[in-house]
């Protein structure tokens, strides 16, 4: 496991992150001296991830506070850095009342702490011998350590649950192949990279036992945001009648936001695709509540329908 | 349009193709002097798309004659460079009465005649204003001039019917960014290259009126194995409620396979999709019959099922 203080922390001038667009090929840290470099980390994707991006907020805050900044103005450029997930808001929320460097290193403890516990559910809902199949990176460095869908087949790995993961590469930035495999690989675990529209043949021929992704955000009615071809895996798992799970701490869900609809879908630099022609690059689809077999929080497993359990998870103190 | 001879041609003493690895950032021609250059140059997709092989490989065919190769070494070569289309047997098995550069280029142009007519019953099918989305390259660079599911969108297009193709990238090789946006493009056709995991979001926005697709083989059942990632749009196609047209000419079609279970899928090398990490790249998958709307061939529409019907098609003379 990377230990989450190598994946962004908080040291008395700044912010220090490890740059995810250079993985894996080579390990390079980027430090951010105000909220506004933060905010650009995160915008350019040096930190990327629903939990990892509301930790890195939550530090960017911290420091405007010890600096002096106009906390307004920081919350304002954290806030608006990226628009489809729900932690950003989430993060800077909570530090609103104590913006001290503690509350913000306990939210990044937290996220990981949520990761082990939401890994124990999901690995109940694996039967021994799973080959599993994810997309992105929904690892430890996307939630600041352990990770949500990918700390689950961690899980599940230890706990003897687990054969074999299918990674998608997830076009257009290859997270799936660059950094899932990387942890994946770190973790021992068996696995390929396929490219992500060979899922569909690989479901087909029996290979898949079970979907497993994170998410960037749970709509009240648990609709889900995440990755862009998170939705056809869904929609191809249901076809198989292949289980989709979705592992996401209940940081990630936003009960303000009543069904997927609501839910901006940033759309990114179309040169992510190709810089020769015209392209489109949504950079996230909601997968509807109706495709989904379960929602796993750090506090148990959803099984559908979603809008009372789900609110019941949030609002529990 | 792109001239056939310009795509592949045949020349005293060799076969002149045009590269299509390399396009669209150079357009550079390699030549080959013998049947194994040729197959060799199918091997490494130089010359790709299953009508364009099959028409390399009769001219590859037809210089092992010219040359006093001996043409049983010239023929298995040629069959084995790839194993997924059939047109590689099909246009074999058409030279070996008459291994001439006459009846060669005769297949070329027959090819290339078939896509018109195809095209001309595809358009039928298209309402005025269609948004069509379209996988990896089924144009002129495929088929050795004009295509066939771009041959479609071109012909509708001119028919004012076409508003705007969707293009997928096609992973891992890109000849949906690389190839069909050139091919549109070139023939002023609206389009916009996606990364192929954002088709289902597309559809779900209803931004999407019908899937259009070539084909490297119809099983005599109307099954379709096409590049990898064609099955899985056939699903979100149906799951949508949007039409799945395959537009391929009787050379590909292959009565003496009864389904799809029957195709041989290529695996190629696993660093096209990373050489990084363990990787695995089935090059094609097969479409259900069931999941197809429609096949048509330069004889008509086929509605389903397809069994008689495409069985007429090919044994008609």
């Amino acid at each position: 496991m990377i230990e989450p203080e190598r994946i962004l922390r908080l040291e008395s001038d700044r912010v220090v992150l490890l740059d995810q667009r250079r993985l894996p090929l080579e390990e390079v840290e980027m430090e951010c001296f105000s909220a506004a470099e933060v905010a650009d980390a995160i915008r350019t994707m040096v930190v990327r991830g629903a939990p990892a991006i509301g930790i890195a907020a939550a530090y960017g805050y911290a420091l405007a506070a010890a600096r002096g900044e106009v906390l307004g103005a920081a919350d304002r450029v954290l806030r608006a850095s990226r628009p489809t997930a729900v932690n950003l808001a989430w993060a800077l929320d909570e530090m609103r009342d104590d913006p001290s460097y503690e509350r913000a290193r306990a939210i990044h403890a937290d996220e990981v702490d949520r990761c082990r516990r939401m890994a124990a559910h999901a690995a109940e809902l694996l039967a021994p011998g799973t080959r599993a199949l994810t997309h992105c990176n929904a690892g430890g460095l996307a939630t600041g350590g352990y990770g949500s869908a990918v700390g689950a087949l961690v899980a599940a790995y230890e706990g003897g649950l687990l054969d074999h993961v299918w990674v998608d590469e997830t076009r257009p930035l290859l997270q799936g192949a660059r950094l899932t495999a990387w942890e994946l690989e770190a973790a021992g675990i068996p696995h390929a990279v396929i490219a992500d529209s060979a899922a569909a043949s690989l479901m087909a021929a029996g290979t898949v036992d079970c979907v497993v992704t994170g998410a960037d955000r749970v709509a009240a009615n648990g609709d889900t945001a995440n990755k862009i071809g998170t939705y056809a895996l869904a929609v191809l798992a249901r076809h198989h009648a292949i289980p989709f799970y979705v592992v996401a701490p209940t940081s990630t869900v936003d009960l303000s936001t009543a069904t997927g609809s609501e839910i901006p879908i940033e759309e990114r630099d179309p040169t992510e695709i190709t810089d020769r022609f015209v392209a489109r690059n949504p950079a996230f689809d909601v997968t509807p509540a109706a495709l989904i077999t379960a929602i796993v929080t750090e506090r148990g497993v959803h099984g559908g329908p979603f809008t009372e359990s789900l609110a019941g998870d949030v609002t529990r103190t």
